[in-house]
Parts: C-alpha cells; sequence; structure tokens
C-alpha cells in the first residue's frame, strides 16, 4: 500500500498565545511581537523548510465574555485580545516565501461580498495563487453587538446567509470575468475586452449584486476553501463548499468517527472523497529525547493560565464553568447551535478542561521524542483517516521550529511529507488544479453563464 | 525669509493608468503590473530614495459608466478598472522602506467602523506608525448599488454618516485602550490590566458600538488623517477633520483662492493653519533638456485615450459628455453635490478637456529640464500658498524615477526637501509628534474618557 501524504497546517492567529492561553509568558514564547512583521517572516520562513502546505490564521472578531460574565479575565490572560487583523501579515509572509499556502479566516457575517471578493482576488493575485479562504460566519455575541446588531443572528440563519454569501463571490470570482478578457493589448489600445466582462445580476434573499466584480481573474480564482463547521448545518455547508476541513477530536474514537461521518455526508452531497482534505487539530511536543519531550511538556504547563483557558471554553461553548464548582464534571447539553467542542468535555471536570485547554487549546497534545512523535501521527492517519494535521503551537515560534527540526526529516524519510515543492498556486499543490473541479458550486455558477 | 519644506506625495492607484488614461499602452509604462508585488516594492523603493513623504493610494469601489451610459469604455480603456483593493500592498512596501508614509483610501460607506479601526490599527502596528487614511464617502453609483442600495445615498447625507463614522473610530483608537494597558508582565502573568480598557459605549444615528477596541494602542493611534472634500459640506468635514488635504487645481489662480478659502475655515474650526498641509496634484514630465521634455511630453500625448479620459471625467462630475458635440463648451452647473471637478472644466470644450484629462488627469502637467520643473514647484508654493505636490504618473514608475533622478536634488540643494529622514512616524514626521494634538477632535473623545 502507498503511503498516503499528510498535509500539514501550522496554525496561528494575530494575537498572543492562540490555543495555548498563558504561554505567552513564557520566557521562550515571542507570540506577544504578533504585532511587528518580523514575527511573521521568520514564522512563514521556517514553515516554508519544513515544507508545511499552509499556515492557516484564526480570527475571533469580539473578545471572549462568557466566562465569569465579564470579558476581564481574558483580557488580563491576553487569551485571544488583543487581536489583530490576519489579513495585512499574508502579503508580508508572501514576500518572503515561495510555496507555503495561507489559510485566512474571514466572516460571511460582518463584511459584504462584493468588498470582501475584491479583498480576496487581491490576495490571491499578491501571493500568485497562494490564498485560501476559512469561512466562518462567527460565532461571539461581543462581536455582533459592536457591528450593531441587538444580539448574535441565530446559528442555523447564519449559514443561511453563509450559503447566499458564498453563491455571489462565487459568480465574482468565477462567472464575472472570462479568462482572455484583459488583453492589454498595446497596439490596439484595447485593455480589456468588453463583451467578456458579465454582470452577475444576484438577485436574493440576502444580498443583491446586479454588477461585475471589480478584479481581473486571479490565478486561482476562487481561493482554497477551509472550513471547520462541526454542527449539523455547518457540516452541511462544509460537504458542500470546502476542499480543506478542520477538525478538533480530542481522542483518536471520536476523530475517526468524526471523519467517517464527513465522508459519507460528503459523498451523499456529490462531492469526491479525495476532493477534501481533513486535518485535525495537534499540538506536538517534541524534543531530542522522550524525558527532555516530557520535561519541557511540564515546564509548559507550569505557564498555562486557568482562567485564560476557561475564558476560551466559555466563548467556544458558551458555558460559564466558574459557575460550576472545579471538581464538577460538565453535563453535556444537547444543544446543536452551541459550539460542539462541549462534545469533547462532557464528562470531564472543570479543572481538568482547564488543564487540557490550558497547552494545545481544542486539540490533544503529543509529546515525545521525534521517532515517538513522527508514529504518533502515522498513527492517527491509519486509525481515523485524517489526512493531516493542523498544527497548533504551545509556544511560537519554539513549536514549530522543534517539529521542522525534529519531526520533518522523518516524516520525509518514510515519504509522508515533501521534501521540495512542486511550482504553482495553493490548490495545485494540494490537489493538482488551479482552479475548483467542474462540480463544485463555484464552477457550477461559472458554466451556466461564460462560455467553456 | 526661511524657505518652507515642500510636502511631497505620489499618488498612485491598485490599477492601471490611474491619472493617465491610456498610458498603460505606452511602450514604458508597468502600470499594468499593479498585480504583481514587485510593482510596488519598486516604487516603494524609488519614492523612499527620493525622500518622498508618501505614497498616497487612490481607490474607487465601482466602475465608472456615467459617460455613453455604460461601463464599456472604461473597461475597453482600462480607466481604472479593473481596480484591486490597495490596502495589501501597504505591508508589502513597508517590508522595503523604513520612512515612507502610506495614505490609504477607504470609504465610510462600505465597512463597519468596528471592523476597519482593527484593519487601521493592523497596518498601524505592522509600518510601525506610518499609515494615513485618506477618508472618502465615495462617489459611484455603480459601487452603492453593488453593496445592496438602491442607489447612491445623497452626498451631504454621506458626510453626516461620515461624521459619526469618525466619532465612533477616533474613540476605538483613542479612547479605548490607555497607553499602559497592555504589560505582558511574564512575571505577575498579567498580560493586559483589564481596569485600563474601556468600552466606547458609542450609541449614535447611524452606528452603535457598546464595547471597546479590539487592539492595543499602535504606534500613532488614529491614522493621519487625508482629506480631498471639495464641495463645500466636504471642505466643512475636511477642516474638521484632516491633516493633509488634496486639492485638484487647474491654474495657480484657481489653486490660491482654494487654499486662501480652506485656510480661512479651518481657523474658524479651531484648527491651526500648520495643522494642516495642502498639496496640489501636478503631473511633473521632466528630462535633461527642455527640448526632450517636451518631445517626451508629446510622445505621452499620443497613447492619451479620448474615452478613456471621459470615461473619468463622466465619474468626477456626473456629466456624459458624449451627448455634447466635441467642440462644444462644457457649462458649469451650480449643483454643490457633482464634483467640484466640474467647475474646471466650465468654458473648454469637451475635446480640450479630454486632452487635459488625458494625461495628468485632474491636474496640470508641468513640462520641463529639471531647473524649469523644480523653478515651477517653487513658483507654485510661493503663488497659491499649498505645502507642497501630490504627484501623479504619466507613465509609472517613470515618472517617479525621472523625478527622483532630474528634480529632487535640485530641491534638496535649495532646502526645499530633506536628504533624509527623520526616525519615527509618519506624523512626527509631517508635525513632530506621534499623536494628534490635543485640541483635535480625536484627541477631544481621549480627553473626555481617559486619564490625561
Amino acid at each position: 500500500m502507498v503511503k498516503k501524504r499528510i498535509y500539514l497546517n501550522a496554525f496561528d492567529m494575530n494575537c498572543a498565545g492562540h490555543q495555548s492561553p498563558g504561554l505567552w509568558s513564557h520566557p521562550d514564547d515571542r507570540s506577544s511581537t504578533y504585532k511587528d512583521a518580523e514575527y511573521w517572516t521568520h514564522t512563514a520562513q521556517v514553515l516554508e523548510k519544513g515544507c508545511f502546505d499552509a499556515i492557516f490564521l484564526a480570527d475571533v472578531l469580539g473578545t471572549y465574555d462568557v466566562y465569569q460574565g465579564s470579558r476581564d479575565p481574558a483580557v488580563r490572560q491576553g487569551a485571544q485580545v488583543p487581536v489583530n487583523d490576519p489579513a495585512f501579515v499574508v502579503p508580508i509572509m508572501a514576500q518572503v516565501t515561495k510555496h507555503l499556502g495561507f489559510g485566512l479566516t474571514a466572516s460571511t457575517s460582518y463584511e459584504h461580498p462584493y468588498t470582501f471578493a475584491r479583498r480576496m482576488s487581491t490576495l490571491d493575485h499578491l501571493t500568485k495563487g497562494r490564498i485560501g479562504w476559512n469561512v466562518v460566519t462567527s460565532y461571539l455575541n461581543s462581536a455582533a453587538l459592536n457591528i450593531g446588531l441587538d444580539k448574535q443572528i441565530s446559528h442555523d440563519n447564519r449559514y443561511d446567509i453563509a450559503d447566499e454569501y458564498m453563491d455571489v463571490v462565487y459568480k465574482l470570482w468565477e462567472a464575472s470575468w472570462e479568462d482572455d478578457a484583459v488583453i492589454v493589448d498595446k497596439v490596439k489600445g484595447i485593455y480589456t475586452d468588453p463583451s467578456k466582462v458579465h454582470d452577475i445580476e444576484h438577485d436574493g434573499s440576502y444580498y443583491k449584486v446586479p454588477g461585475a466584480h471589480l478584479c481581473e481573474p486571479s490565478p486561482q480564482r476562487t481561493p482554497v476553501i477551509f472550513q471547520a463547521g462541526a454542527s449539523s448545518r455547518g457540516r452541511k455547508f462544509a460537504v458542500r463548499h470546502a476542499e480543506l476541513v478542520f477538525i478538533g477530536a480530542t481522542t483518536m474514537e471520536s476523530a475517526k468517527k468524526t471523519v467517517q461521518d464527513f465522508r459519507e455526508e460528503a459523498i451523499r452531497a456529490g462531492r469526491k472523497p479525495e476532493e477534501i482534505k481533513i486535518l485535525t487539530l495537534i499540538t506536538p511536543i517534541v524534543a531530542p529525547t522522550q524525558e527532555e519531550a516530557e520535561a519541557k511538556y511540564d515546564d509548559y504547563k507550569k505557564y498555562a493560565s486557568y482562567e485564560g483557558a476557561l475564558s476560551l471554553v466559555g466563548g467556544w461553548t458558551g458555558l460559564n464553568l466558574d459557575e460550576l464548582d472545579p471538581k464538577e464534571k460538565i453535563q453535556y447539553v444537547n444543544n446543536d447551535a452551541i459550539q460542539s467542542a462541549l462534545k469533547s468535555y462532557t464528562e470531564f471536570t472543570v479543572e481538568e478542561v482547564a488543564e487540557f485547554v490550558g497547552v494545545g487549546g481544542l486539540g490533544p497534545v503529543i509529546v515525545g521524542s521525534p521517532t515517538t512523535v513522527a508514529n504518533s501521527l502515522e498513527e492517527w492517519v491509519e486509525v481515523t483517516g485524517v489526512d493531516g494535521f493542523n498544527i497548533a503551537y504551545a509556544i511560537t515560534p519554539g513549536t514549530f521550529e522543534d517539529f521542522v527540526e525534529y519531526v520533518i526529516p522523518i516524516l520525509q524519510e518514510r515519504g509522508l511529507v515533501r521534501k521540495s515543492y512542486e511550482e504553482g498556486t495553493f490548490r495545485k499543490n494540494l490537489f493538482g488544479n488551479d482552479y475548483l473541479n467542474e462540480h463544485h458550486p463555484a464552477r457550477q455558477h461559472r458554466n451556466s453563464r461564460l462560455p467553456v
């Protein structure tokens, strides 16, 4: 049996700490320099050295204020606040790399699709086809309030709006400008053939966009679509649109079930299994020997923040765990709209959840020597059927540096990770083609409007 | 009398042609490579070599569709379409320069102030305090339609909304996070002191933003405010907010009157004359000798596009000049809401306007030897009272390269342009201080809420 290539994303965010609340206080952590271009150029170069497929940038537009009914614990612990816009570090990283892909989180709830489509086309041009978009609908009530809503739009309705949002941006990206519309004919003095630029005439329930896209076709047209929806409505959205899917399972058993369910639903939705790569969140802690790795983990745990962890959990689940006794076990509430992270925490005590989240956030930690970690990743792939990993940091860039130095060479030796990149766009590196395939909904829009 | 320093901006846009429609077809023009990072890194480096204060990036979110009642002429001639988002080239240029400022055009009509404030704070962080914001309210009906409006919001109402928009972003930038809120105390494990992060509690006619800013204070807090409003309502807005003002006068006489009127109105509004720099648009065409410069201008004129020029004029004035005979003189319509550019064209024929706009757009062209151009700029400053120039290109980067090679050394020799930059933020280089001064409306918000 030919071994499957393991896809690797680095998971980061334009803030301190990200998935390891409190570890910004570790002497070796540089995440509090997120404001500086130097942090991003260095990290991108480390990842490209390790042949990572992409760096995936999470984002929130609000503050975690469920725990203790206040944002103060999150602010005090720097738990994803302050948080800068992730989009602007992409062109900076693109300038010092040639192949690394970029997965940018952006919400369908807070920007009009017409202006958003231009942002992504611009980034796809500037990165020469290396942009991906992690589609989120936003879950923090605090964000909704600050853009003038009385409260967050309901969960399922957010996805209905998002489905139409996708239709609008797909039409702009795929069905507005023909491939040969822009000719820049200096002799005839024709920049663009106007007969090859088409109005999209979108007139829907939530959006009206009569006109044409503002940008000429970019290398990938539609960015690589990332999605992490885990509720049943979110999964329905993901199987329709996504090319890369992120899951956050705490155990191999739960990851395996999630992968199986997802693949079955994707097939029912008319997608082919190989068209969607599923990556699971993991935080590797690696050192030359097992003992050193375990000592490193013990050291990291000292810096993890209890209230920072429970602040994040509050935002993810909607539950204020300050109302429970730290030794009390969490009960699962069968509410599909609540972030599915909650399922993972059922039957654990508040203290155990805080410890689990304190290093590695939503995902598990793998601790060990280079060979142990490589073996463990290989086992995860074999047992669960995931296509790869979304690598979070305990400290940054240390976790990424360690992984690239110690684990990548072993995975490369085993033929599981590339030793060099192919040329071309991000999608081409993932799937072999620059554009989405013909039966993806984005290309369906294209086929219905443009000559093929 | 000590000579006044001349302030210099380069005027560009994330598209081909910009203010010289059709000149993308000149063999030496590279504006059709606007999609590539290399165009921007090269241009930025040329400008920094010439000690320019800033590069100013124009923008539109629509297509020019008034001329001939169609967007086709603009599309065919590449007249500011296709057009990419200007914001993403800023971090790219910042990475290859140390001092150049960036004036980014962004509209108050199409993005919520809460998310926009984060974008600008992020850019101010990444550029280490070199961001400026050219505040526009958007004038193209085609843009309004595509974000779902039935028609453009009326001119004066757009400015009312913009005034409140400014209040919201000022509160977020100036009055939400105290200077010493973020302490990153690794020993105590405190990232931010929550008692120093304040909700802005904005509850206005157009916006409700109860919460705090998402970003920690950036080097300048509020970006340097650029404005180009020329109508009476626009000027009222500019004298209240602006630090750099752009005018587009076709003659020294009209520039002088505009400067005088503006300064008087600014004083009445409580601003000090030296707090607002006024720059006028100009396109310099320079070569080692007068004859060579004139030959260069004649050559450029051959590539100017008649229908491209009239497409731009259609957008700027709201008038479809295709309805007039090319030899007919344009009559001034006394409609304050129509772009004031129209005033300049009154009493010229359609053909003359097309020729004027064809090279240099809204502003005049200065053609000559290095000394002639330097003398002419000096005369403009003396006669009109402007503080400097917004330099547009006929071809790019050629016009900028010529100016830096031939004219800058003469201006430096005369003590009118710096020979090197001072250290510090964009505002510090312009005005000597990182933050807005205490009586600017932005700082008034600060003073009312934070300890001073």
